[in-house]
């Protein structure tokens, strides 16, 4: 187990909350401390309240709630709305701003027995300007974004899984940048209430967890089912999906992923190459678009009262929105449907695709976060993916890719990424 | 023009404000005075301000905004998110519930200069137990839910056009049974940002109307565009698509159809009969279930924490959705999915189809709202419609049809029901 993880995963922390030989209590002090100890510096969490966490931790250890997340301590993107906490959406305009209500993922999350440690840094609405967030493993670089907070939560222990967003890459990159598992669910596999809106056919609620079988638990403990593991006998082709969005990737984050690859293979896992069809190409340019001109409309109150209090950059985009007709718009949505409609012929003899998740190691600096382009493809098509960290680059921080499944086979890609985070040296520690 | 009706179109408003023949002030004058007189009655307004109201028209007038919306006064269904407004979701529980911003529809349309008349009547969470609004055309009757409170204010003559949602039939249905048009645009065409949320997949926003360019005249101008009527030599085919569904439509409701789509016939317009594939049927009734399953999601919060002060009815909805374990979800997510990428098939050498719109007229009481099951699946195939009041009934209400179109091509749509409309009795006055 790394040093950085305290934890059991959840599946052994449940079980050991069953049996009586760990309290939801130990888990939730655990989090504390390390939250005391080092959220002055990595700056992940925007508010949490010690006392409430213990006492929800004391009432779930008094059996006050016996389910599928029972005693597990998570943390929230401050996108996703809570009764408990503000959530202020990393905007300067929303500091303070109070909701009636939990979202319907942390509202699941209590009723499953699971501990709100409190809100976790976004990226300004969930787009690309950064907050405060450091990224854990090197204070000096960006934990990526948009769910900054939520990344470096978990990589740093302060949570042992928690909930974030992504609408183009905010998921999968931080989640490789910081070196924790990143599970971005099928669209729609989990329910988009109480969480801020920007672009309505592509907004996805999904998970940063230490591993993929943690990520599993979270969004299928909701549903009210337990992840379970592929069979040990499970036969697996993956296909390695070529694009030109590969000349973005680093020499050595291809080298990372093909590695990985190598041995995936050598362990039984077939590996195919493929190449990604022009038309879904073309739709990686689409996507932003798409952004731009939704942001444009369900930023359209923030924009309209307080334009000057937004970053110069999202102004920027929502601007770029505006040159976007609205014919140019419906062509660009039907474009996209059709390849949905047509995505499973991408999965043609394998069982899932490995494309890159980021363009190379985190970069320094946190007023950038990285880009999210290898994030936006899967993300416009409304298909699962998980993003793993594989290796160290030379910079000590991680190298990832990601595996991307089959529309609502979710549970089918988590057993896929499951097997092959075993030939993770990052997630292993064993490099 | 209606004796209700005491507008001009929004077309021909928009033209009188700009040559200064008409004021914004003057329209929200004969919304005031309307609302003044019968609201105490109809109850479709839930919270307006006069003041407010009269203070915006003026900033109107005064050249503050020249928007393709200038001074159209307008109202909100109250589980859209307004900052001048409480937003009360049609529940107890949220009773005087304030938010920090406008809903993306709300923005756009105050951005195009609209003038904000208040909030209107929605059931319990835009779900099926109704609140206080009676049907303006015979108060002892239900309007229809859940936007009653948008189509009885629209169709009364309280305002201009109405912002509304469907999740099953909830524009559909009140629109017939008001008398008024109900334009439920292709899923995604406007934002759903700040609008409550019951079912991901399906929630639509939309509008009711006193006519097809009106609401067409609504949803185009957020987008920046100016609805335009079809060329006079348009030709048109539409197809009667008939269903097991038809079985739930009374004698009159069927009539009141057959002698519109006769009409279209005798003016040009080829109709040709269809069946509803085998395939569609059966995706009825999985509509009802995912509701059920996400509305349980959606609405946890406030299952678990004020089960007791929801309504009977919804209770039961909700509990109904936990019947429903995650694998038979996840398939008939996978068969809508499916059927919405064949969806074009049903257009086959068609421009719209007919089917009808709500069972009869609306029924007497106020505390059942009809049943919203003719908007099922065309809300779930993301398809958009538009709900025409063609002729009254026995019990002296309308009764009425749909035209439904192809994904994403609601402009055609809308300029095809507005040439139909004009073979309404009801819309034309002509019976």
């Amino acid at each position: 187990m790394r040093a950085n993880s305290p934890f059991p995963s959840i599946a052994q922390a449940l079980e050991q909350i069953e049996t009586g030989a760990l309290r939801a209590r130990d888990l939730a002090e655990h989090c504390l401390e390390r939250i005391e100890a080092r959220d002055t510096e990595v700056k992940a969490f925007v508010a949490h309240d010690a006392g409430r966490v213990r006492a929800r931790a004391d009432a779930v250890d008094a059996g006050e709630c016996k389910g599928l997340l029972r005693g597990i301590p998570y943390a929230v993107k401050d996108v996703i709305e809570t009764a408990e906490y503000p959530t202020g959406y990393g905007s300067p305009l929303y500091l303070g701003n109070r909701s009636a209500r939990d979202a319907a993922c942390v509202a699941l999350s209590k009723e499953e027995g699971a501990v709100l440690l409190g809100k976790v840094v976004t990226s300004e609405f969930a787009t690309q300007t950064p907050g405060p967030t450091c990224n854990p493993l090197n204070l000096a670089h960006t934990p990526g974004g948009s769910s900054s907070g939520s990344a470096a939560a978990v990589a740093d222990g302060m949570a042992m899984v928690a909930w974030g967003t992504q609408t183009t890459g905010s998921i999968t990159r931080p989640a490789v940048y910081c070196g924790v598992v990143g599970y971005k669910p099928s669209f729609g596999l989990v329910s988009t209430a109480g969480v801020s809106v920007l672009s309505p056919s592509q907004d996805t609620v999904g998970v940063l967890a230490r591993s993929v079988a943690d990520a599993g638990a979270l969004v299928l403990g909701i549903h009210g089912r337990r992840y379970e593991s592929a069979p040990d006998d499970a036969r697996y082709t993956v296909g390695l999906c070529l694009s030109s969005q590969w000349q973005h990737a680093s020499g050595q984050a291809i080298d990372a992923l093909r590695n990985w690859t190598a041995k995936l293979a050598a362990s039984g896992i077939a590996v195919k190459e493929c190449v990604l069809p022009a038309a879904y190409e073309a739709l990686i340019a689409d996507q932003s678009r798409m952004v731009a001109y939704d942001a444009r409309q369900a930023l359209a109150y923030e924009r309209l009262t307080a334009n000057a209090r937004l970053s110069p950059r999202l102004r920027e985009r929502l601007a770029g929105g505006s040159l976007i007709g609205l014919d140019e718009y419906l062509a660009m949505q039907q474009r996209a449907s059709a390849l949905r409609c047509g995505v499973d012929g991408l999965f043609d003899g394998v069982d899932a695709l490995v494309y890159p998740a980021a363009d190379d190691e985190a970069e320094e600096g946190i007023l950038q976060s990285g880009s999210p382009r290898f994030g936006a493809l899967w993300t416009l098509l409304h298909v699962p993916t998980v993003a793993l960290p594989l290796d160290v680059g030379r910079g000590g921080l991680p190298l990832g890719a990601q595996l991307v499944g089959r529309p609502r086979r979710d549970l089918s890609l988590l057993q896929l990424a499951e097997h092959a985070s075993a030939f993770s040296p990052w997630l292993t520690g064993v490099r």
